[in-house]
């Protein structure tokens, strides 16, 4: 069973339990965030969880400042996504006993951007475990009913992505250091623009092409990817965890500088280059 | 290090930070859930995370319905001891990729749990990994201004507990099956009663106890608890996981039927009989 099977199955049990909205939630899962609507409340809340596991997503000789940064930009960027100002969040860490001094790693990372974006830290777990793991919990919010969603794209809309990609898949064949920056500013000035639709790229743009596809009922014609210095076209189009943002942009509104237009939304297919897009990138349960 | 003493230094990093409290967060770390206040919101909403590992609160041959069902629980039950009404919850779930059948059971207990307390299940994240572990998030509501918090004790009131302790202590040293019930009706209408202070017991009641007198700077007097059927007093009293709510109840309310009161708050000092109590409960870092 593949991660997005698994999804569906879960998802489909959430909606037969009649527990998959309702409840001040408006959209559950399926998109980066789920989103929340308080009663007289004019800004919706939008909610995300991200894990790491060491052996799965970063290795103990990994820095663990680099581990706490990736940790909640991980988050970061599905807010960003969503158009959202983060506010605060839950961090759920388990570590060795006598990992004291990676922990303080850790928060050193995860505290230098926090900082940036001024993210709380409101809460959240402790356990003591053989191997490392983590899952942060971020909240933000948007205007209410302004949130930019997968499944908004509309035929003859530009696809667009923030920057180069391939630069995580890179770092992964050379073992060289990555660090992503979620692209929080960029993504409130994309939905104050009118932009309607984007995704963060967490598992490669085949794949997260093909989610958004999907969620929009829509295909795409994709002519052209900005490659990352050093890395492949491969790279590029399956590589994931680069964080760059996935969005369509109507007729009226104008390219932010640094994002670069791939192609064009069309009725169905995603196609590269007049060819069949396979999504290729990363699945968990594959 | 002790977990109280990584929780301790956490929270003194996050201050410094300048990141424990704001953006809308009214209370940070250090009660049973976050609070987050939203402009013009007349409902609080609380926010807490746990978490449960594969070989540190489960093993394997547990039946996963059980495991999901009490994943579940321990978050109603942090809801509970605010008073809140729970809203949603966001589930991350690692397991190995050919786990299928483990994880539907999973969600069976999960969602049996869900439906009882009418829980939306509106995202999350999942991983492959060689162990289990998961992390339960969910958010409730409660009147602005109105949630109960460990902090809230007062000399005079009466320390009580909602039932007999020891049970999940007793069904570890027997090997037998113990699924907690999270308190969420009795939350409500203890918060509704009046009641101000509340936590649960999730670690065991001399750890929880000192923990509560910390938050209240006071004292606790204590002349007996209820003991479980089949359970020792060392059981009711260090043992962790039962998940009974821990409240002090002000001169004016009624006690609710099937809790007992158990002592009085005082100035300074945990007693039971006249001796100190020292804290012998769970602690994942000692």
């Amino acid at each position: 069973m593949s991660e997005t099977e698994l999804l569906s199955k879960i998802t489909a049990r959430a909606k037969r339990a009649g527990l998959a909205q309702g409840g001040g939630v408006v959209t559950g899962i399926g998109d980066d965030c789920a989103i929340f609507r308080q009663k007289g409340s004019s800004r919706d809340l939008v909610f995300t969880a991200d894990m790491m596991h060491e052996g799965v997503h970063f290795t103990w000789d990994e820095a663990p400042e680099d581990v706490g940064w990736k940790a909640l930009a991980r988050s970061l960027s599905d807010c960003a996504a969503m158009g959202a100002k983060p506010l605060f969040a839950l961090v759920s860490l388990a570590a060795p006993a006598d990992a004291a001094s990676w922990i303080d790693g850790f928060y050193d990372g995860f505290f230098k951007l926090a900082r940036k974006h001024g993210v709380v830290l409101a809460g959240g777990d402790l356990s003591a475990t053989q191997r490392i793991s983590c899952d942060v919990t971020v909240c933000g919010e948007v205007p209410r009913g302004k949130a930019m969603l997968r499944s908004s794209a509309r035929t003859g809309e530009r696809v667009c992505v923030s920057g180069a990609l391939g630069k995580a898949a890179l770092s992964l064949d050379t073992r060289g250091r990555f660090l992503p920056t979620p692209r929080v500013e960029l993504g409130l000035a994309l939905r104050a623009s009118g932009v309607r639709c984007a995704m963060d790229l967490s598992d490669g743009l085949s794949m997260d092409l093909a989610r958004l596809c999907a969620a929009s009922d829509c295909g795409a014609l994709i002519d052209d990817v900005p490659i990352a210095k050093g890395a492949s076209l491969r790279h590029a189009l399956h590589g994931g965890e680069d964080y760059e943002l996935l969005f369509t942009l109507p007729a009226k509104a104008k390219l932010p500088r640094g994002s670069v237009v791939i192609g064009t939304v069309t009725k169905s297919a995603v196609l590269f280059r007049g060819e069949l897009l396979k999504p290729e990138g990363w699945d968990h349960f594959r």
